[in-house]
């Protein structure tokens, strides 16, 4: 094990050896200051020294990139990996507590961006933003006249999947618009003045504008199924800022084809980057490419959370943004 | 004069006259409680008895239907315009005021759903929201890639032009946010929590991201002008919910062509429904066909101003949304 990286009196070693895995569509610009307080060694670029991979202690895990069991057995003695992404289910947790091996992912550094984003895409659903710039983009206004109404903000009950860093932003800006808000989350969180339900069947059947934000895991997948979708009910809108994998997609476009649910605001896909072509027809469905954390803000904010818990681990100081695997 | 409208003790004689007045295009479904209350109405519809223009009393202006001093003229015993806009820049107040008509407007029926929409408006222009969802219809995303980023909303400075009913409510939407709120107003409004720059070229000078929701009046006529958008600077973002004519539209387009401005979020134009068409072209700009009020909510708020207005004038009682002509 490589020991050289490890400093007894918990001062950080000279720049320390960490290993960038990404695929080679994921890249990220790592700030001057990771470059220069710690050797980053991508491999996608730079031949890596021998025994490199038998001794590198530290992970970050570009994007999506897959942390997979395969992928941890060729490094030995690999003791944290580090997410860029809020989510992590790209990342064998499994495995990785199985090998005493701490997972960071990004923090909180995204969650006002895509807070604000879920916010734009609700707005943009119930009032059409998206399909009225398309209409008059496409010469029709003064053919066809007045656009349809859309729907108020105001006094709509939205649902809150997942009340966690990004879904309590979300709760805060909507709060002045009138909406009334609720959620449903592994645990009741009594500091926030919100109703709690149970259960995402509850907390739909009593929504009409499900926001889903949780974290992708194995009890999450497919969390809005058709049951879900039913009780969301006809008029009912779903806004997914999480993952793909947490909406059954393939009912979610049976359910907007056939009009049994009055529109969708969706950042993620299943398979990304292909996105269902038969909702590129839809006009109550605002459709977005994955970018609900991106701004250049958000991303020096993650560098600033990979530094600090890179910091943290290398001085054995607790890490800023472990995943707790429970 | 059609003395049989008013009652003695102040109470309201039953149904009392009210003529609309409107252009082809602009139609407005008034309610039951309306039309069973007031004798409504319109001579696109229904031929007016003799003498009714001489005596009506009373006139529903619906949308921009022009009150022009022609109009008024052809109606020698009228004491009331209702707007049923927020604006009243069709109505000519110098006309009215000169014979004693009073003139209401929508008051806040719209002021809501026009903040919302204002915020709307701004996140899309930021975060490309409709612009992606365009590159996604387009079939784009696993042919080009990732999707420029946007800008963070947090932390920008958001001038607010106009703190009236419509402005304080989109500041009230947007400090959760994390904007920093400034205004100019014709007064200053101690009541909120913002800076106040005594006019729009300072507050632009000191702005990242300009709202435009005040009247348009003779003084506010083209109010953001080239220096104003100078001051603005090249980063600088035009959201305009309020009329057309409050910015120099030749001006705006010309900003925007030569990247001298950010972006721009536009529900109102100089010459609706025509919008410049070079606008179409561009992916910072996103293009509403003057929405930002209507919602089916709003329409039901609005059915109630005119209501309590129309009685209040029947039974000489205070208006609700009296506009005062300064």
């Amino acid at each position: 094990m490589a020991t050289q990286d490890y400093q007894e009196d918990n001062t950080i070693p000279e720049r320390p050896k960490v290993l960038i895995h990404r695929l080679p569509s994921f890249n990220l610009e790592f700030s001057c200051r990771l470059r220069t307080h710690f050797d980053l060694l991508d491999p996608l670029i730079d031949l890596p020294p021998a025994d490199y991979f038998a001794n590198v202690l530290a992970l970050i895990s570009v994007g999506p990139s897959p942390v997979t069991s395969d992928t941890l057995a060729l490094l030995p003695s690999l003791q944290i990996v580090l997410g860029t992404s809020a989510g992590f289910d790209h990342i064998d947790l499994a495995e990785c507590s199985r090998r005493g091996i701490a997972v960071t992912n990004a923090g909180t550094a995204f969650s006002e961006d895509v807070a604000d984003y879920a916010v734009g895409l609700l707005i943009d659903v119930l009032r059409s933003i998206s399909a009225s710039d398309r209409y008059i983009r496409a010469g029709l206004w003064p053919i066809e006249g007045d656009y349809p109404l859309g729907f108020k903000l105001g006094c709509r009950r939205v649902g809150i999947l997942g009340l966690g860093s990004i879904g309590s932003e979300i709760a805060k800006r909507l709060v002045p618009f009138g909406c009334r808000i609720a959620y449903t989350s592994r645990k009741e969180k009594p500091q926030f003045p919100f109703t709690f339900y149970e259960n995402v069947y509850d907390l739909a059947a009593n929504s009409d504008i499900l926001i889903v934000c949780c974290s992708l895991t194995r009890e999450t997948h497919h969390i809005v199924n058709k049951d879900v979708m039913a009780a969301l009910g006809k008029d009912g809108v779903i806004i997914n800022v999480g993952r793909g994998a947490l909406v059954d997609e393939k009912q979610l476009v049976r359910f907007l084809m056939r009009g049994e649910l009055g529109g969708a605001g969706l950042d993620v896909f299943d398979n990304e980057p292909y996105v269902p072509e038969c909702l590129f027809e839809l006009e109550n469905v605002v459709l977005s490419p994955h970018v609900a954390a991106m701004t250049p803000e958000s991303m020096e904010a993650l560098q600033d959370v990979i530094f600090t818990n890179l910091t943290a681990f290398f001085s054995k100081q607790p890490l800023l943004s472990h995943v707790q695997n429970d």
